[in-house]
C-alpha cells in the first residue's frame, strides 16, 4: 500500500515529487530504475512512462507520469490529511493565483534556468564539454526573467504571497544554479528575489530532500 | 460583470481560452490590444502581463493572466453551471489522467508543433523567411511524438478516453498545422491519431471559434 516513485534522485523532476511527498507527510519507497539504458527499453516505455522518463508514481496499483501531474495529484487526494501544509488552495481565486505563477515558471523561469544547470551541472558532471554559448544565453535570459520577479515579488515572501506549489516548483533547478554551479550573482541586487530564494530553499522539507538525495 | 478577456484571435493561446469559454457556455467580451507595441508598453507590463504576452482574464475585477491558469480558473469556477461539458474531472483519479496528458503535452507535443506552425503559418504570413532546418527539425521530433500518441489513442476516441482539457489544448496548434499549413501527412499511417483529430477538431465549439475568429 505504500506510495511507489520510480525516480532517479539527480533528477529535478523527480526532486519535486520527493519534496511535495514530505510537505503532505507522505511515506513512499523510491525504486531507482539501473539507468537510462533501462527507462528507454521497450518494457519500461510500454509500462511506465512512454516518452522514457521520470518520475512515475504508483499508488496502490493507481499509475500515473509527469512530474506536474503527480504533484497535483497527491495534492488533490492526500493534501491536509497528514500535516497542515497548504500547497494548491481551495479557494477559486487563490488556486488561479497559484496556476498563474505554475505557468510563468513553466513558460519564462524553467526554460532559461534548465538550459544552464543542464551545462553547468549534469555536463559538468559526466564530462561533457560546456557550450559557453548556451550558457551565456541561458544566463541572460534568466537574469531577465529574474528582474520582472523582482519586481512579482515586491513586498512578498512568496509568489502569491503564502508557500504553495508554484515556488516548490522552482526549488531543484534553482538549487543547482546557485548552491551547486554557484550562480550567486543571479540574487545580487535582487533583494526580493534574494528573500525569496532563501523563504523557499529553507523548507524543513526541502533541507531533509537535499541531505537525503545528496543533492550536489 | 461581463468576463474580458485580452487577447489576440490569431494567438493560439488566446484561441484556447476562447474555446473553453464557449465549451462553458459562458459570455465574454474580447479586447484586442493594438498590436505588439501595446502589450510590450510599459502600462500593459505594470497592468496586465508582466511578460508583455496575451491573454489576460478580468472577471469581475478578479484578473489573471497565462491561458492553462485562465482555463483551470474559468473550470473550478464556472464548470456544470452553464452547460453538461467536464473538461476536468472531480474524480480524483480522472483529473490525474486529464493532468498527465495536459504535461504531455506541454513537455512533448507542444515544443516541436509551436516551432512548425510559427515557421510554416506566423513566419509567412508577416513574410520573414522560413528555416527550412527548423522546420525539417521540428517536424521529425513531431513525428516521433505522434507515433508514441498513436499508441496512446488506440482503442480511445480521446486521450483520457472522454474529451477534457488535455485535448482541448492540443486544438489550435494542430489545426494551424493540419488546416493552415497543410501538414495532413501527419495524420497518415496513423488510424488513431486521425479519428482523435477528427473528434476534436469538429467540436461544434471549436468550429464557431474557428468561424467567429477567422482562424486561417
Amino acid at each position: 500500500m505504500t506510495i511507489k516513485i520510480y525516480g532517479f534522485s539527480a533528477s529535478s523532476n523527480s526532486l519535486v515529487v520527493f519534496h511535495v511527498l514530505k510537505e503532505l507527510g507522505l511515506p513512499y519507497e523510491v525504486i531507482q530504475p539501473a539507468g537510462l539504458e533501462e527507462i528507454k527499453s521497450s518494457d519500461y516505455l510500454a509500462t511506465k512512462h512512454p516518452f522514457g522518463k521520470v518520475p512515475v508514481l504508483n499508488d496502490d496499483g493507481f499509475q500515473i507520469y509527469e512530474c506536474r501531474a503527480i504533484a497535483r495529484y497527491l495534492i488533490n487526494k492526500y493534501q491536509g490529511t497528514k500535516t497542515s501544509t497548504i500547497l494548491i488552495p481551495s479557494d477559486v481565486h487563490k488556486a488561479a493565483l497559484v496556476e498563474q505563477f505554475i505557468s510563468v515558471d513553466t513558460s519564462y523561469y524553467n526554460p532559461p534556468i534548465s538550459k544552464l544547470t543542464v551545462q553547468l551541472v549534469y555536463f559538468k558532471r559526466i564530462g561533457n564539454e560546456v557550450d559557453l554559448k548556451i550558457v551565456n544565453e541561458a544566463r541572460e535570459e534568466l537574469e531577465k526573467v529574474l528582474d520582472v520577479y523582482e519586481k512579482l515579488l515586491e513586498g512578498k515572501d512568496y509568489l502569491t504571497g503564502e508557500f504553495t506549489l508554484a515556488d516548490l516548483l522552482h526549488i531543484p533547478y534553482t538549487y543547482y544554479a546557485i548552491n551547486v554551479a554557484g550562480e550567486v550573482d543571479l540574487l545580487n541586487k535582487r533583494p526580493n528575489v534574494s528573500r525569496w530564494w532563501k523563504n523557499i530553499s529553507e523548507r524543513e522539507c526541502w533541507k531533509n530532500v537535499v541531505t537525503e538525495y545528496s543533492v550536489k
